[in-house]
């Protein structure tokens, strides 16, 4: 969450002249986005009543070859009535334009705030939404694999080391290793797959009360397993923050909400909890790799690793067998 | 340039409904103020037809008991046709509120971006917005002292020592205790006095073309000598960032935009120079104190105290005595 560059109002002018929307008429640098600098752009409109967007430059961590398929992703989902925002072609057609070589893209605002202490409403929702998406992208023609799979979590738990995980915390080490076999050993093979959000974290949905307006920041999607998306879901909306409180009655909802837009195949249900013990995995990983490489004094608040051991034990433990079973 | 408090939705919408301004539509934490967290707010507005604000929650470093004055001066000058923004009151009435023991106030959003590069045509309208702002404060009744006036400055180099200053830059020690002995045999005592702004940098305005829009972020307003805060201004607006070149151009066009507005008596053009010296001066001693007490790898970028030395050489130089004779 922060601006990396600083651009002024000179080149902010110049930048939204490109694009068939009127003059700029404001511009705020938003703390939104964890690896990209965003802008909330106010226009004159095409009509002179006035437009709204996000202006996003992409920094380090996002590849530029990599944009005709997240912003054509959005244009295709904007397209068959997703909540999902357009991307603005600039005047030659552009999805994006470059500006001293980092690229930038003007992308429709949406309203809606984030929840943080969702309800049950609202998690069905999130799960009805999802389903749409799954369903809208079937079509999209982009390809894109995914760069945090299980053999991703097994590089960056050797990149870490065993050491460093078990300085985060006692056994840590142990905990993912023998989880990583387990996942190895039993990570479904033969489910449906399609274009998938994988990070519908709620800061990532905007709502009005129980309304979905906007899943946003699509920059991790990619194809892979259909029902690992609702597990990855499922493990950003049905737990406290810090992992020690799960709540039964967001977890029903988010299924029953998703399934009343894609009713789940037999396999996908039963592959549920070794999906949700592969998506606490991924972010597991991801987070202990970061906090162990971000000092912790920089700019990026750190999230802590075991809010996702946590899940992941919930996920693991016997007693939760039942977690996913047909209500 | 950070929010500094997490606000959730839930939170927010609890707090905009305290406001007869609509429900909550939309909040971005916005990168702006160097102390003070901010969202742009978007609500449905009185009227179903949407309204936007800027909610600021005041952090550490505005004291609550300062806040009538702030907030005031906002209202009693917006009643005046100064463009500033208004405070929006509460049901009650209130200009603030208190959430978690902090202060925050909702407060009208303007449209204008912030010029990095200004024209003469800009420095023109700055110092005629100015120079209205002098004019219509005449009348309000709050007081509030210069905290960063000589005194302050000297407290200042005495905290930072002469070493301290002298590892920043060689000399610089003995630039600053030379300089703040000329400042203190020759600060003008009898000039007039009203409300300044005392922190008008091209960030704190906001513009459209060459219309001022807004002049934002009064929170080091205080009553001192009136030229001092065109000094102040022409500091900020006169010189490239680094202060190694300064814009004659600029300068003449904010002196004439500013007595097309309020001509300056004779006595206070006279002091311009002494006054410039001031403002440069003010800025070097908070930036050299803020450069030794701010990590490198703070959070707040540090801001370079030489490019102030700078401009502090520049208006001491004998060669320069003329620059704020009469035209």
């Amino acid at each position: 969450m922060a601006v990396y560059t600083q651009l002024g109002a000179e080149a902010l002018a110049a930048i939204i002249s490109e694009f068939d929307v009127g003059a700029l008429v404001s511009a705020k640098g938003i703390a939104e986005g964890v690896s990209n600098s965003n802008w909330l752009i106010d226009t004159a409109g095409k009509d002179g009543n006035g437009a709204r967007f996000i202006l996003t430059m992409y920094e380090a961590r996002t590849e530029v070859s990599e944009l005709p398929f997240f912003l054509g992703l959005l244009d295709h989902l904007a397209a068959r009535d997703c909540p999902v925002p357009r991307t603005i072609h600039d005047r030659a057609g552009q999805a994006y334009r470059l500006h001293d070589g980092k690229a930038l893209a003007l992308i429709e605002f949406l309203p809606g705030v984030s929840v943080s202490e969702p309800t049950a409403d609202q998690a069905r929702a999130v799960g009805a939404a999802l389903a749409q998406v799954h369903l809208a992208a079937a079509d999209f023609p982009g390809r894109r694999s995914n760069g945090l799979a299980l053999a991703d979590w097994v590089e960056l738990a050797e990149a870490c080391g065993a050491d460093g995980l078990h300085e985060i915390s006692l056994g840590l080490d142990r905990q993912i290793s023998d989880e990583l076999l387990h996942l190895a050993a039993h990570w479904p093979r033969d489910l449906p797959h399609s274009v998938i959000h994988a990070d519908l974290f709620p800061d990532n949905v905007l709502m009005l009360g129980d309304r979905v307006t906007g899943l946003i920041d699509f920059y991790f999607a990619c194809h892979d397993i259909t029902a690992y998306d609702l597990a990855v879901t499922h493990a950003a909306w049905c737990f406290s923050n810090d992992g020690t409180h799960f709540d039964a009655a967001l977890s029903q909802a988010l299924l029953a909400g998703y399934e009343s837009v894609r009713p789940l195949l037999d396999e996908e249900r039963a592959a549920l909890p070794i999906l949700a013990r592969g998506a606490a995995m991924r972010f597991l990983m991801t987070r202990a790799y970061d906090w162990m490489n971000t000092p912790a004094d920089a700019m990026v608040t750190r999230k802590d690793p075991l809010a996702f051991a946590r899940r992941l034990e919930f996920y693991a433990d016997p007693a939760n067998a039942g977690l996913f079973g047909r209500a």
